[in-house]
């Protein structure tokens, strides 16, 4: 019935044979380099060969509570073996060495890359409960903590002694608009304590990761009074749990928010103060200061704050980007497996990726991953760039306006990639059918996170708003004929679309942003015309005119896509790529930029006179890009080196026995540990004998 | 902290409160009359009011064993308290009578609104496993058996009496193509007896509701072999699992197949045959024969068989609308209760209802359920008419017809309801936020439902490319001159827009026709040009169009929908409703009519000349609308006549106590029962002493 262990579906490997690319030489480019591809490899041998990171019962079968506590001994073991790693590989000292090592940025960051990328995701498929300890709780620490603080904590929390934290900022009752916060820190000079209160329960903390029943640290975020003045919002680092005991500490009232659609490892929690004192000291004081008099005084450097969220959006386009691709890995693997609907009449049935609207719900969300990898590393670049120079205190103004630039940039691209890769992942869910819809085929878990993101740090409506407010800014500007930052110069420029036969791309990518000038006039004009005809302030012109501003932003952030895209194309045309390799990056490049056309015709038609004949042009190109890149596409995929617990899923694994697996996993179904289930004679046999 | 519990949330009280139509009104409109919705109202007290139906913990924590056993603990109670108000309300004679009582289709038909309607949603938010049974075992007995089997299988069914049955067609390899199914009966003349196998591991029968642990009996589609000769798809009744010890018979191998994105109390399962013999009368043979001499009589009636996918996608319509409106009533009520973000600065925060951007997300899909609704009804009268006809043996060709112009129009209407259905229920989630994305604020159970419709009875594509196919047909038989079908009529008239300044919803329609007609004319005319450049086979060529023609097929599922709305709104006109609630029922449906075009506004500047000006009424329309609907938002989804347990939110209840709910559902957590989880003890606190 099956075939042996070691077969592979012979559909797929006749698809590897016939790719005209190696998938070696995509693995070795996209991986930055063959060295770089061998440390990923052996770092995800080093745990995914060591049999204590397997599950022994898969996740979806299991409660609330044992996901928790499964995902505690997990983690508990994955950081033990993170730091035999690092020691390994000499990127830390023996602890036995007794120095007190300290993380710095660097470090914070490739250890978030490494949690929410391959190895992270092929351990903790739903997150788990010590992520935001590592993420926001230690980078708190360090950008926020004076050197004394640091000193004091740091250490401490880095190697987990008696110290295990989290980031507190959301609540019940606030979330994007962090100044409506309720929770309240109120200074107490006599004892030089801060005195932290719930005052509503809409001021509950709610949702940081780890605080239900991990965390006995927590860096609060509440409002600060001294003698009954407001002096804005300052972090606080508060103990919660009893290092010996764990039990809740005295005026803490915590635990954990329950289910959710996805990551439910994490142990999200809600945190309510009554009366809760803690030591001066414990203002987290790098930035605002509370002299122990109770002088306030204010902080010097807010921009580097605006530099950790910038810093967490651009994470967050990678890590959607990386779902969507794990995504787009099973769906095409899948889409080579699975054989249905004849296209000629009493045929066999074919592959279903020979079906044309096949390859249109699978082939464009690989491109499209392709090329928000090709923008993340872009942007990157660019927050690197922006941070050292306000690291080298150039002069405030001119780091401030790349800020403002990378913030904008960042927050329209947060906004679209996240929104975007969500619905491609839905795409890619449906497109196996009612295979998709199973938990053991993981897009629950890969959608769960990209929908996660929609809304976490910074919810896209909101920032959409900003970007547009940045665009509305900078285009008044260049009506003043002001220069205009790099990724807005478009906006002076406003001609009409001339059309070449010969560069569709450059057409797109004009059309685009014809489109979004357009579209950021049009919303201006909106406002100025509401404001005079509505006898509405400017704030509510602002508001109603919100639909035209998002549509500004949403646009703004596809420009930039589209064009990035094609600036990269033009570097890897200059570089040393196989000749067959650079072939199926143009094209995969070139399908991304005619998609993001397709999807987005509304806009470009609406600013924009094209005609039927050059419609027709893209569309055609469209559909011969599509079957031109299917013979590559599991060689496509097969490059992003994904190993098969990082997919997790019985539809995509890397041999393609996809009937076999969903079998195994079926039969592994607790339920099934029994021919018959105990609610038979509880239930279904007097139901049967009441004669009804 | 909290309200006392029968307090309302002020601001919702204030919005009841403002608006200008009562929603009893609309409740009363909504139900089809004050009877129905008293009957509607007295059936749930019946049900909820019964404290034997409250779940002590939510299904969101239990484990996936846990869930399964409490649904069919609820669902036998559910069971044998639905007959007892049947009893009451003399719908059934009691049992003691003795009589053989048989339900025919309108019992079966209310039986299944009832259970994928307002009760059946209240009490089993993630289904149950003994749906299936009420719905495709018994109807399949009933269309598909004769009047001995009936008389023989169909009253024991009815009362449960040692039966519990499900439905098994899809098999783990084959979906949609149902001609390509696997499973086997080869009749056997010399025992008169069928015997079933499964050939091949893809041959598995896999997703049968009910199917794992459930059922003891089950209609079986396979293929009919006699000596040797196949003789196509044949259902047989078959008893997989003892009537006594509920075991799975010899030569059966039945279980569960696991956890799903949602309906994860339906014990969906799989089912192998080795060698299972069932006597020759169980085959079901109200169509085909199979005579004991081995002689097989062709089926008569086809087109009932058809008949029934159709009832099935009908139903399916209702049932997105359902979810849909469930999920707009949540987030209306929560956008109403929750504030965020300062309109004016230094103002207070205003109900997120407030920004133009919420309504936006709220309001439309608010009035796309209401028109689905309208579209269902006018579909369900169409498909009775047609039945009717089937049943008083009109000419065979006349009825065909009739039923080709249903069938493409419920295949249409069944893909582009699901998927849109699916699309905006996301909508509504994100709107609400963070908040909106715990388990307890229920979306995730009605975007799961939904998400599975997209899938079953039918994938989206199959379905839009068998409305293509008839589309193209209607648009050769329009070229020359035929009469064609009332719902199709629009492709032969293919003139130009001609746009009316006071009549935008004219202006909508038309250009949407126009658009559908102009697409169908390019799918076919992209075939005929495949054919003769590429050499390709007509089939070939259709593949090669499969985009353009779902594309077709999916514009003329809008057209139909908004054109039926419109049609509505006539009558509405000429009706006796109040003119304030007429007034909002216009409101909705132009609200309806104007986002679909946004929506398909690529198609509709694709195929048709609009200006700037033209573009520019349309918005601005669709702006006013949103702010004119405002007010009456939450008497509009007051009117749906929602039961709390209905919606099963935190975020949704009626009274709007959104944070105090929130804060006691997440307080029922089991992990919180605990004030330290054990893990602290085995995993944290070692973790903590290992001195990393």
């Amino acid at each position: 019935m099956g075939a042996t262990e070691s077969e592979c579906n012979n559909d797929l490997q006749r698809e590897r044979n016939a790719a005209s690319i190696r998938s070696e030489d995509f693995a070795v480019w996209w991986a930055g380099g063959g060295e770089v591809l061998e440390q990923q490899r052996s770092l995800e041998r080093f745990f995914l060969d060591d049999p204590q990171f397997e599950d022994a019962e898969h996740p979806s079968f299991m409660s609330y509570k044992e996901r928790y506590e499964h995902a505690v001994a997990k983690g508990s073991k994955f950081v033990l073996k993170l730091r035999q790693w690092r020691q390994r590989t000499g990127q830390t000292t023996a602890a036995e060495d007794g120095e007190k090592e300290l993380p710095n940025m660097q470090v914070l960051h490739d250890l978030r890359m490494l949690m929410s990328g391959s190895l992270g995701t092929a351990l903790f498929q739903q997150s788990f409960p010590l992520r935001l300890h590592y993420s926001m709780f230690l980078s708190t620490l360090l950008n926020q903590g004076t050197a004394e603080q640091q000193q004091e904590w740091l250490s401490r929390a880095w190697r987990l002694d008696g110290v295990i934290g989290t980031y507190a900022q959301t609540e019940l009752g606030h979330g994007s608009y962090i100044r409506g916060l309720e929770t309240r820190a109120d200074y107490d000079p006599k004892s030089q304590e801060f005195v932290l209160n719930t005052p509503t329960l809409s001021a509950y903390k709610w949702w940081p990761g780890g605080l239900g029943h991990t965390a006995n640290m927590v860096v609060v975020l509440a409002q600060l009074y001294i003698r009954g003045k407001h002096h804005g919002l300052q972090p606080f680092l508060v103990r919660i749990r009893d290092e010996q005991t764990h039990e809740p500490m005295p005026g803490i009232d915590v635990g954990d928010i329950g289910a959710k659609l996805g990551a439910n490892a994490v142990n999200n929690g809600f945190l309510g103060f009554r009366n809760v004192r803690i030591p001066r000291t414990q203002m987290l004081m790098k930035n605002a200061q509370v002299l122990a008099d109770g002088t306030f005084v204010k902080a010097t450097q807010p921009l580097l704050l605006y530099g950790t969220m910038v810093f967490v959006r651009v994470m967050i386009v990678r890590d959607v980007m990386f779902g969507l691709l794990q995504a787009a890995t099973i769906a095409t693997r899948y889409s080579a497996v699975r054989r249905q609907s004849p296209i000629e009449p009493h045929a066999a049935e074919p592959q279903i990726l020979d079906h044309l609207t096949q390859q249109e719900k699978v082939l464009p969300q690989v491109a499209r991953g392709v090329c928000y990898r090709l923008a993340a590393d872009v942007l990157w670049t660019f927050y690197q760039r922006v941070t050292s120079q306000l690291a080298s205190k150039q002069t405030e103004a001119a780091a401030g306006r790349q800020l403002a630039e990378l913030h904008a940039l960042s927050c329209s691209l947060k906004a679209v990639c996240t929104l975007d890769a969500a619905e491609g992942i839905d795409v890619l869910r449906k497109s196996c059918g009612g295979h998709g819809y199973l938990a053991s085929a993981n897009f629950d878990s890969i959608q769960g996170l990209a929908n996660a993101a929609v809304t976490y740090e910074g919810e896209y409506t909101v920032l959409l708003l900003q970007t547009a407010r940045f665009l509305q800014r900078q285009y008044v500007d260049g009506l003043k004929r002001k220069v205009l930052p790099a990724s807005v110069t478009y906006l002076r420029n406003a001609t009409r679309l001339s059309w070449s036969n010969s560069n569709l791309l450059e057409n797109v990518a004009r059309a685009l942003e014809i489109s979004a000038t357009e579209q950021v006039r049009d919303a201006w004009q909106w406002q100025q015309t509401q404001r005079k005809l509505g006898q509405h302030t400017q704030e509510q012109a602002t508001n109603l005119a919100g639909r035209r501003l998002i549509s500004a932003a949403s646009l703004h952030g596809h420009v930039y896509l589209v064009r990035n895209s094609i600036n990269q194309l033009k570097q890897l045309q200059g570089s040393q790529l196989k000749p067959e390799l650079l072939e199926v990056l143009q094209q995969l490049i070139e399908l991304f930029v005619l998609d993001t056309w397709q999807r987005q015709l509304g806009a470009v038609l609406k600013w924009n006179n094209i005609s039927g004949r050059q419609l027709q042009q893209v569309e055609r190109r469209y559909e011969q890009l599509l079957q031109q890149l299917r013979p590559n596409a599991v060689a496509v995929v097969d490059g992003f080196d994904f190993h098969d617990r990082v997919l997790g899923s019985t539809l995509g694994c890397y041999d393609g026995r996809v009937y076999e697996r969903l079998m195994e996993h079926a039969r592994g179904n607790p339920l099934n540990q029994e021919s018959v289930n105990r609610s038979y004679h509880t239930h279904l046999r007097p139901l049967m004998q009441a004669k009804l």
